[in-house]
Parts: structure tokens; sequence; C-alpha cells
């Protein structure tokens, strides 16, 4: 492919960007399979394979940037996160040593330093493949904390305990397996309102070392999956503190609320934790992945990640100190920070802050509007987490309640008027709204509680 | 900022592309940094700062495009890899359920079934962040087979062991870190002509057992990172299974001779080990990332992910079983598999084979002048892989010998001829050269060689 063929294709892909497109294509599994086809070639394909290929994934995707699209954290990519994108992938390359990658890891350096200035820590971290892997880097950092040499030693048979809330995100339980202490070792904490009860935690953490187990972490939520639920960051670090446990906080999806000045506050004792994680590709809008984990320590991180000392004459000389190789579980690694950086020097902190705002706003006009329907119950509203059930029919039951909610659910969807997910909540099923980018603002939530409305009343049980 | 900006920007990003820039700025870190400035803003840089920082980070990063990038194991991004890329950004979705992602998962599962099938394996696996993380799924599932219900209960006591050669990559060292069984866990085999001696690989099992410790995981290496040497794949097969062992291939570099009819015999036997990893992003030519795991038991990723099943909700109904989020460490996660498929389509399997010929036959050529130089000593050749030495001068001791070759890699750095790794190899210095992109030719060894003498007889020691 010649450069200005591959610029071709660039614009094709670009005006898709700029078009209004259908949420999805409504086709099944079998039908977008054969419309991908073919998938692998002995002999080239050239560029029309290409071509054709483009043309069938922008039929067959998802459209993130539509104002329905209202499933999940995330949304279409920011312009100057594209961009950025784009910019690492022409100048392809890895982070994992000062002298391939030297702009890119002052950058990341830099936006480190920038995360951290907005949450109360000294400047410390590194970026990650998302956060699951933000939180396991936690759970990984307070294993060593805990067992001093254990990334050389090993577990040595110590039955080590952690502790999150009921409702923290399954990456929890993902860190548990993958450090070695088994999911069992996690123990789930009761919520009060979606957040954890911290005379529960401090309880359970007794049992725990009276049971002869070591607990080594506390993993709080700043924005919980469902309910977008923040828990009491000062109640849970005095607690960490007091037992002289590792504290985590999971801030993938609250964390945006740094931005902002209204909203600040939600994240108020974050500086006294050991660690947190954070997700700008979530309300912040860069492509994904962008994730950073930030630490207190400085000096823990080499000792987590202290096995790369194996891998010494990569991370070059006479820099190596500077080499993010040395404190990242990755060693090829895509230069994320990037997208971070340029809508941070687009937008501002302002600019960033404002988009959070008019988020949360979005969600709130819902969660009035909600609250005055009389189809409609509003079961918990936090953040831009808006959780809806339907008023009960007369003698109907719970279960018959969660039916509608499914029914609903995969109503709007089959319809392509939204995609919106439904969730547990205190044993029966909710429609969760969250509104995470600029395109779901009061008309989209409007245009929402409509399609809520109609297919409430069109579904038949 | 607006679509119609956001091209503008990217065609200027382009140019770069198109354009021969040098291979890198010679500037200092302090000297970059002030470049880069600012890193932040509080009030919105608008589309002003995107443009000066697009400008400093051309000007900062390394050309990996120049035919003298020759550190490490990738280069430029494919034309093609650069469009999937792009297409990723403005679709921008998670690959963790179907719902999200529908035609991204059906390619993910593709492209994995593809790959396979280059290896006589069954078709099961996923995408995941790096050869470090593919690596780790290796010790993951070898560990869920040795101690089934591990992932639930953890490692309870027990001491597990691994087992890998001297000349394997330091994320074999991550892994054991990672998963819990610390890195001293990790048995470190000799070499005989940088390949795994299968005889003394069998007495450290015999040998562990012995002392009461359970072996669980084999890791070959196809393609080591200094010498490019490949393990006898059959050879350690038959000794895994002797043994009940999990017989992982680290085949992030030497995978590639997967497509090379020429090559593809380095990788005999490979269809008898129990999983292996794959980075398309290294001789492939995708961008940063593009790595797989494949596995020949279905059921041990699912088992091995079995947290996922507090996620549950995530990975949508009634497809829930076709989300790739269910047997993934990650939740968000980028559609990486794109990258792969379009450079497939474009150049099939021939052209993609004929690519790693190309940078066999260059590193042949090379190491065939270097054996005719009379400064030169070839220490080894193995697939792309070319480790020189000087010849030394009279009286040079080994120290003097390792001084010469650091000092000849800074020369050619600091001069920006090029960027090449010295590495220890039997206790010497040795420069490493690789050829991993089309740019590096017969031509470009030609011009390394002299570049080589040059620098050779410049240098005051």
């Amino acid at each position: 492919m010649e450069p200005e063929e591959m610029e071709q294709l660039l614009q094709k892909i670009l005006q898709d960007f700029r078009n209004t497109s259908s949420l999805h294509s409504g086709l099944n599994y079998d039908q977008i399979k054969s419309r991908l086809m073919p998938f692998t070639l002995d002999e080239p394909g050239g560029i029309d394979a290409v071509v054709k290929a483009i043309d069938a994934y922008l039929d067959t995707s998802v459209n993130t940037g539509h104002p329905g699209f209202l499933r999940a954290f995330w949304g279409p990519s920011e312009p100057a996160s594209i961009v950025a994108s784009l910019l690492t992938d022409v100048r392809n390359t890895t982070m994992h040593s000062f002298a391939v990658a030297p702009s890119a890891t002052i950058i990341e350096t830099e936006m480190i330093k920038a995360i951290s200035d907005l949450a109360g820590f000294p400047g410390h971290g590194i970026f990650t493949t998302g956060g699951s892997n933000s939180n396991e880097m936690g759970f990984l950092c307070a294993r060593e904390d805990a067992l001093p040499g254990s990334s050389v030693n090993g577990l040595s048979g110590q039955n080590l305990r952690a502790f999150s809330s009921v409702e923290a995100h399954y990456s929890v339980d993902a860190a548990a397996n993958m450090i070695g202490i088994g999911t069992d070792a996690l123990i789930r904490i009761p919520c009060i309102d979606g957040k954890m009860d911290p005379q529960a935690l401090n309880e359970a953490i007794i049992q725990e070392k009276q049971n002869g187990n070591l607990p080594f972490i506390i993993l709080s939520t700043a924005g919980t999956t469902v309910r977008g639920s923040f828990d009491d960051l000062n109640a849970i670090s005095e607690i960490a503190q007091k037992h002289g446990i590792w504290h985590h906080v999971d801030a993938a999806w609250g964390g945006a609320a740094l931005f902002s000045n209204k909203h600040r506050n939600l994240l108020n004792g974050i500086e006294k934790a050991d660690s947190f994680a954070f997700d700008a590709h979530k309300m912040i809008g860069s492509s994904m992945v962008c994730s950073a984990f930030l630490v207190h320590d400085e000096s823990i991180l080499s000792r987590t990640m202290s096995h790369t000392n194996r891998g010494d004459y990569l991370f070059d000389d006479p820099n190596k100190e500077l080499s993010l190789g040395r404190i990242s579980p990755q060693c090829g690694r895509r230069a994320d920070a990037l997208k971070l950086w340029f809508s941070w020097l687009e937008q501002g902190k302002k600019g960033l802050g404002e988009r959070v705002n008019s988020c949360i706003d979005a969600s709130k006009h819902l969660a009035h509007l909600v609250e005055e329907h009389p189809q409609l119950i509003l079961v918990s509203f936090s953040f831009s987490n808006v959780c809806i059930r339907f008023t009960p029919h007369s003698n109907e039951t719970i279960e018959q309640g969660n039916q509608r909610v499914r029914k609903v659910r995969n109503y709007l969807e089959d319809h392509a008027k939204c995609m919106v997910l439904d969730s547990i909540l205190d044993n029966q099923l909710v429609i969760r709204f969250t509104a995470s980018h600029p395109n779901v603002d009061k008309a989209a939530t409007e245009e929402f509680l409509s399609n809520l409305i109609e297919a409430n009343e069109k579904i038949s049980l």
C-alpha cells in the first residue's frame, strides 16, 4: 500500500466520523460473519480487500458516538485523541526504554504528575493496559508491601486477604486470581446505599486476623459500576492505617471528577490512599485504552517490578533509570499518554471538567424526569449513573418486574433505539443508564425516557 | 476540535510518514522536555496547542522507520495497520462483550483460528496486551492445570516450579512474579548454542520433584531475544509430556516464521505444545500492540478466567458465550486483531511470508559480510539476529573488548548513524543486529557494516 492509497483509506474512514450512522446493524453473528469474509488469504488481496473490509466493519460495528449508546462508560474518541493515536501509530514505538521513546517517556511521566497533582499524590506511577491492570498493580504493590520480597520468594504459604465492597468491579476478583491468592481470598464487604460499610469492613479485618490470615489490601471504589457510588475514602483510609493495610482506590470510572471543580469533593480523602487507578478512556474521552496507576511511595513500584533486572540491557545506558520498562509489567507498550495530553492541551482542565459536569447534569436531568414519571421508579442516582425500575403492575411479582426490565432492554436494542445495560441491584434487575460522552446531553435523556416508556407499553409479558 | 480541523492535523502527521526524517533528535532529556512543554493547562489551549505538540513530538521522537533503527524487534507500522488502527479509534469500542463489539469479536476469533491453523493448533485463544501478557497467560493456564481450582483457592502453599532457558525473555520472570510463585521459583536451564539443553531440563525437573516441589510449566523460546535461537520444540514437548507438565512456547519473536514456507521448519513441534505466544507487532509489522495467546484446550481458558463470573451482566445476553471478556484478563481492551487482519488481507500469507524471508535474507547477507571481515567476529546468527564482536587488538582483554562494543554502540547512536543494542552473550558484550522491517534490506546491512567499521576505527579506548 502506497502512502497516497493509505491516505485515501483514512479519508474514507473519517467520513464515517462526520456522518451520523445508525446505532448498530441489527445483523446476527452469522450475518456479520459472512459480511466480513474473508478473514485470511494465501494470495495477496491488495488494497481492494482492505477497502471491502473497511466497509464491512463500518456497516457491522456499533456506533459508539450515537446518542443512544448508553451501555457503557465510554463513547466516541475525542478528536484530539484520534490525532494522538495516529501520531503514536506513525512513530510506532514501545515505552520500555527512554532510548526508543524519549519524548513519549517524558510525556507519560508528566501526565502521571499532572493526574497526581489533581489527587494530592506525589507524582509516581505508570500507564497500564486498562483499569483491570491498574487494579492488579495495586494488588501487586500491596502484596510486596505486606510480604517484602514476595516478588522474588512468592507467597510462601501465607494466607493473604483482600477486601472490597460487594459492588466493586470484577477486576478485583481478577487481581486476586492472578496474583496467586485466589478469588476466595477476597472478602466482599456489604454496602449501605452502594457505599462500603466501614464498620463491617473493620470487623471483617479483625475477624480475618483472628482466623490467622493476613489482611493486605482494601480496595475502595470511587464510582461503582452499577450505581456510580463513591466509598467514603476518609473513613476507609483511617481503617487501613489503623490496621497497617494498603489502601487502593479504584477510581477508573469516578476519577474523572478530579477535573471538575464542582464534583471534586466526591474524591475527598483520595490523597490519603496508597494508590489509585484512573481511566482517561472513560468520561474524559480518550480512545481505548488510556489508564494510569498512581502510587504514593516511589520505591514500591521498582521493588514490585524487580523481575525487570533480568531485562537490564533493554533499558539502555546511560539513561536506564529513566526507562519506564523498569516499573511496568509490560515490555512492548503503546504510548497511550499522548491521548490524554492532547485532550488536556486542547480543552484545558477547565474544558475536561466541563465535560464531566455536563455528563452529570444530563444524568441529573434524567433522574429528575424519572422521579416525576408514574411508570418509573428511580432506584438510585449517583455520579452519572441512573438506575431505573418500572412501577409494578398490580400483583406483579419481582420476577415479573425483572422480566419486564430485560424485555424492555432487548426491545430498545432490537429496535436500534438505544443500547443500555440491565444490572442486578439489591436482587432486582434495573435499567442502568450512564452519560459518558457529549452526545448524551439533556435532549438525549429525554429521547431515552420516551423510548423507555414506549418500550414499557409495547412489550408483552 | 471540528472534524475538518482534525483531518488537517491527521494530514500533517501523515506528511511525516512520507518524508524521510532523521533517526533521532540528538537532544537530551531536559532539552526534549522543554521542547514539549507545556504538559497541562488549566485554560483551554485550543487547536494551536495541539499543533505545537504534534510538531514537538515529531521533532523529538525516534523515527522507527529509518533503516538505521536496528535496536529492536519492530519498526514502522504497516500502512494497513495504520488504517486499521484509525478505524478502531473512530469506532472506539472495547472487546469485552459481543454486544458492543460484534464484528471485532468475530474478527478476533477468526484471527485466532487463522494463526492457530498455521501452527497446527485447534483455534482457541485470545488477543492480549503484549508478549509479556501472553506468556503470563501461559503461566496462569499452567497453574490452573497443575492445581485445579487455584484461580479460586490460590496457591495454598504449594511450591510450584517453572522452567525456561537462561536465554529466555525477562517476561518469564515477570510471569513468575505476578502469579505469586516468585522469580526464584523459575529454574533457568543452561543452553547449548543458544538452545535449552533438553537433558539438563529433564534432570532439573527430576531434581525439583525430589526436592518436594511441583514442576508445572516449561517455557520454550522460539526466537530468543539476543541470539534469535529456537529451542528444540519436539524434544521439549516429549519431556513435558513424560512429566505431565504444561509446555508453553514464547514465539513472540520467532512466530513470524509461521508465515514463511522457507522458514516454517524452525517451529517444528509447536503443534505439540499446550500454548504459545505470538506478536504480530514484531516482524509482521502491525503497529503496537498486536499479540495473541493460543491454547490447545478450550476449557482451560474459561477455568483460568473464572473470576469473570462476577462480571456476568457485562457479558450480555443472549450472546454471552460469544463475549471475549469471558476469557480475558482485561475488561476494557482495544480491537487489536483488526491490524493483523488488514495486513493479512492486503498481503496474503504469501506477502507476509516474503516479508519474513526478506528480513532473514538481509541478516544472512550481513552475517556473511561479518564473517569475511578481518575486524569482526560473527558470534552467532539465527533467524534475523546477528551478534557481532570486534577482533581483539593484541593483548586486548575481554573487558577492553566489552568497552569497545559499548563505545561503538554509543558512537553510532550519538552520530545518528544507527541505533543498535549491545547484549551480554557468554559473558561478553556483543553488538546485536536484527532486521525486522522492510527498510532494513541488504543495502541497509552494508551501510550498517561500514558504519560499524568506521566507529571501530574512530573511537578511542
